[in-house]
């Protein structure tokens, strides 16, 4: 199992190597999950929910006044990605970064549009994380999203949308793309507490002194994972900070407070993520004194049994000698005077040990 | 007990995943503690001390001339606190915050409004922290306090609103604003006091080496309190800042000052907590070379016995063969001859052991 | 001893939770020592050296043209410390710094004058660190300094002043303070040179290996001082950071030069610190390896003995059964020959641990 | 093979001391290698490919339309490399720098050029990491880079340059500069994949216990290895950086999204060396707490052998005594008897450390 | 030698405590070495090399035209250095620092003149890095250097001060200070080579596995002498970065590139000290897990020998007993059988170990 983990972290590094920038070239998992464009196209009073099957259609909603999101699942089919970004007037870059599913999250401004890439966490059935990357194109009445596949955080947007009297509905793209984004770090919450209660667990064991042989292990992974999630969180902070600032044309005043919001929500997840490694690092300390005390108590057994039994052991011996005279031999009651200075030497040590508390 | 605890904090984390902005979710501990709505009004020559029945009447209070403390227990009555949160035109996302009580401390500025949500900490009767979430709305002519429940550090605001000849009555509502602050902080100081007295009691214990089998797990506890006040308190730092710049309308040059002393308390209050955890991890190294020092001893104990008797063992074993030829064994005083042998070893391991100072 | 002087440092931060801002409460040590204070009035011809008896002359003082230092001795006489206040007109929250004596160092610029917050360092006569706190307000002609108790590090300014040829007494207030200040930091550095001495002490004890057994628990007070002093001067670099800027009217400019050489005193200082710190983290790593390398030793001890006397106990054990027949019992040398046996195999042993560089 | 390493690196440190500044010492390994002078002269529809054998012409590429990529490998020839630095009038510090291999990545603007030293990164056929200098000298419608030795990354670019279509041959020296330093950053990709892979490898080992006596020796190299990447790399992204703020009049707005995506590239890389280091510091952990539970179970087994075996040899001891009147000696089947107990004793200690989960 | 060192180091920290500012006291070695003034007077045409016998005769040089460095040995003749100092009109805080050679490396900029101190570092004859004090004043047309002692770096300086083609000639004071600078910047190099070569035979004795006992001493001193490069090092780059910004009048745009030069000079030397620190704490890694492996070996050895022999001894014991009735020990074979039966358990047990790969 450890194998397979490893296998799919490799995958992750490698990039395209010496190709033309901007080919656009696919790095995540080949599936053969189908290629899938939803279309919301609404205004306050209307809502048309689509499934695109000609790519073509995706223009038309380009310069119309209602908004339009546009989610677009399956990043490997990259030709039908580059006929969408030849529609929506996208930037070569941008689009390699669409598919290129090792970016780092990050945000880029262009004049008359504005590019978001995003990871999206959610536990596996293996109650393993799995990162997805998501890319948000916000242009002046719609927002394209790209997955690497379906399932999605956006079930309540999608229920938001279809209710005529939702705030969502009013408001423009620069809102859809809050919500989105705000149902992205919603599930962060989820994340964190799953590895909050990990870690709990871990700690209980150890401090109950009941923790398993390869407690360390499960440490060591909980630390890579809380890494790994570090990594794909603490970016987006920057990129809403950069939002917040509101110098795009695309982000209206009023939306800011929401955005400012998400930022908040982001300070409270990245501050979590910062003491559960604090907790980590005391996770492992107290392993480490674990251990260094079941070898005290090894070794104080050990240290107890011997020096009891090797001094009582010589005597016994002495008397097993074969000497011609050894006098005390010939006494009637030597061998019960023996036994008594035997019995005394032991209760003598045992209160000594217990003095030092080692009983 | 140690389940409780960890029960407690998972909750913490919990957020309302998924929901609309704006709607308020209590994410405190449900109790069937009462809603109280407390109201001072006062002017420099009056005082008008109420509890309020009807929410409706809070509004009473907003464009009068006089300077009003609303102070609302129990937030678990969301329609309530929206209630008020209409009265007093606060923004949803203002609301939603005041009753999630995972809420990081922060301030928000509004136009006519200033946001403030700090924590008060208090030890309860277990000896544990409790952290209890307080949010402060500064209007033109009031402030208004919404608490989690009952019970608070602001007994003596109380008694100085009553006296008329209080510096308190002659001011403004940021100066009262100010008082409320500073009695949180204020309170920080006994809470940090009692960290140092539990750590001093700790490293004593260290120190004298009689420390208990758990003492380990006590200094865990200890970081994971200290590291629970430092997130409770260190933001604090950034939101006096803020308003100590002074850039808001609603605080007052002459208010200033004071608030800058507030700061002052507060950078007081952050450094004994980072001298804390310098110490406590201090004391984790005590306590591994307390481990090591006594692991140290007990193999000496073990060495000492070990080496002295298992060569007189060996000795005593040696005569205690029934070869047919021993001469040794003929000698008349062949025993005594080597009890002497015996004792000379003994010694001398003795005084080895002694030069060496294992003894 | 431990006891005692934990008790001074629980005081150390106690505040007086729940007062009115502004009251006075005294919190260093409540003595019997005097009030008293001393007056230095001088121009650059005259200079006249009076023990106030009425701290109403004080006043007396304030607006003359030559330059007078005014310092006060003793603050626990709150009553008389307002007094002066009210003469000089300070601020009520200036006034509860002067005897709130765990306050952070500090500064803080009012219009018509400049207050600074230091912390005078000495070792008592049982080598503790004593941190004294005095406060500085330095007007248009004049620098009030208020002292715990009396005894200083102002012998040399005293003497100064007296001299009518000295730079002091040709140059206004700010110079006064600058040397005042000056003469508090030259006095660290000879804390710093005892805390360099007894870190010395303790590493050459460790490189020699003749530790004593509690040195762990020195080095831990080691540590603890120097976390003391370290809080007691890295706020004084901003303070003095703060003065050279320049940018208080009551600094004039040819004084700046005289504060950067405070501030370049300071950097010195605080290196030296820093750089103790990091010396005793490798004390204490020194003496983790002192303690493995004994165990080690220990443990050496203990496996040569054993190795070599168990296989050749169990030789002799061999030779003692009591089977009916054993031909080498009979054999007239086998006595001999084992002991020959014995003996190779006890050389052999030797040079296997030799080899092995254990001995 | 570690003798070897080591004196590499100590050439490394080794600078001209004492040699006037501006003088070419070549600081690399002096090896036999040629010297080699690459061109590429293009337009968008022309490209000469010629290897110059008279440094001399390369200056008459200078001031011509087209665009002219100079390559130069040998940095061994300073004389050949002054030449070519005084037809481009190139700063004397400049031709210093190119020729001193130990120069750290950096950037240096001046009037008409723009000076970037680098590292190519790549794994030599023993799978050591080398590292190997290149410097650009962006001109007007220039691009000089000197290598080491022959051998590079720059093949692709040779490709694209080839082919009319390509992006690369419409635009102008700046796309050529940004196309060049984009391999060797795409190449640090591989690089941290054989990292990656490397840790891996490792860390399987270690989780699977079945980790071989020396893994911390090549811990320790792995980290060295990671210290020497991060060196070459970190400061590279300071530079881009530089050159992506566009103040150059060289760099073309329209390049400057080009840079952008270098920069990311950089700081994706820049994270996983970071991570590499935290994981190596986990394997480190990981390597003490497998020692000291092994140590822990040798312990166990020692205590459990000599725990059963001690008081059952004590007792054998006790009736090998040769006392004249020991009566359970006497009787018929005080053997059996005696085997009875000490069979209970094995059974008892047996159940015991069974209990303590020692077996 | 312990001893010796440590006294060097306390006197390093003595100041002047409770002086009047502006004293000068020489706070380095109190040596024999004589007062020496060289003076090198030049124009691009001439030069003209004395040495000075009166010091009145400095003056001399402090308004020509031609450009003069006036080299100053012997800091302890305090008289001698004021003088000089009156003559060319330096403030008191400048002299005081020239001869405090406990000064911090740094640089204050007075309006005629530019103060620049630095620390020269030399090995001695017994390995030990000697720091020595050097002091620039940059005047318009002059240097003055002054050193606590001949002998210094700057020889080539001179040489190529003698020969009339030198840039040095053709330039103004401001290369001059460069140069020297420069020199002393260029031997730092030979420091940090000598630091990498102990670290790396240190290295190789701890990766070998054949380190002597007293390696940790070795270890902490280096790490102590790092720290002390360290601190004479890293304050230059702020220097240099402050005469690199170009802001002072003496200091022309066409010098600035030299300065930068040593800059990145000066990032290159930091950036190896920091590497030496990592590797020092890798040292101390690997230091205690060959510790922690040895004592591992050395357990195994005991372990082994006392599990194999300690049955076997138990059976001998066995049949030692004298019991009238024990069977076995009238069997014809007995013996035999009984040494069939220990040779079994002897071959088990070693297979066991083998198992387990502790042999």
């Amino acid at each position: 199992m450890l194998k397979k983990r490893n296998k799919k972290r490799t995958q992750e590094h490698k990039k395209h190597i010496g190709q033309v920038p901007g080919t656009l070239v696919y790095t995540g998992k080949k599936s053969d999950k189908d290629f899938q464009v939803e279309c919301f196209d609404y205004t306050k009073d209307d809502i048309e929910e689509t499934i695109l099957l000609n790519i073509e259609d995706a223009v038309n909603y380009k310069d119309t006044d209602s908004v339009t999101w546009i989610n677009v699942d399956g990043l490997q089919h990259t030709d039908k990605i580059e006929d969408i970004g030849k529609q929506y007037d996208l930037h070569p870059l941008v689009l390699e970064d669409i598919v290129n599913t090792t970016q780092r999250p990050k945000i880029d401004e262009y004049e008359d549009y504005l590019f978001v890439v995003l990871k999206m966490l959610y536990y596996d059935v293996n109650e393993e994380i799995v990162i997805e990357q998501v890319s948000f194109v916000l242009g002046k009445n719609y927002v394209l999203t790209f997955q690497e596949a379906e399932g999605d955080v956006f079930g309540t947007i999608r229920e938001r949308l279809r209710y005529a009297n939702g705030r969502i509905r009013g408001l423009k793209s620069d809102y859809l793309l809050y919500a989105l984004i705000d149902a992205v770090v919603d599930n962060y919450f989820s994340i964190i507490e799953t590895l909050g209660n990990k870690i709990e667990d871990l700690e209980t064991e150890l401090f109950t002194g009941h923790a398993r042989e390869d407690v360390n292990i499960e440490v060591q992974q909980l630390k890579r994972e809380i890494l790994k999630v570090r990594r794909a969180i603490f970016p987006l902070r920057e990129i809403i900070n950069r939002i917040e600032k509101g110098e795009h044309p695309l982000i209206f005043k009023r939306t800011i407070t929401y955005y400012r919001d998400i930022y908040d929500h982001l300070i409270q997840v990245s501050e979590n993520i910062d003491i559960y490694r604090e907790m980590i690092w005391s996770l492992m300390d107290m392993y480490m004194t674990t251990i260094s005390n079941k070898m005290n108590e090894v070794m104080k057994v050990l240290t107890i049994m011997s020096s009891i039994f090797i001094p009582l052991s010589f005597l016994a011996g002495l008397y097993g000698m074969n000497f011609e005279y050894i006098p005390e031999l010939k006494y009637r009651y030597g061998y019960f005077v023996l036994l008594g200075v035997m019995f005394t030497i032991f209760i003598g040590l045992l209160i000594y040990f217990k003095r030092k508390k080692w009983l």
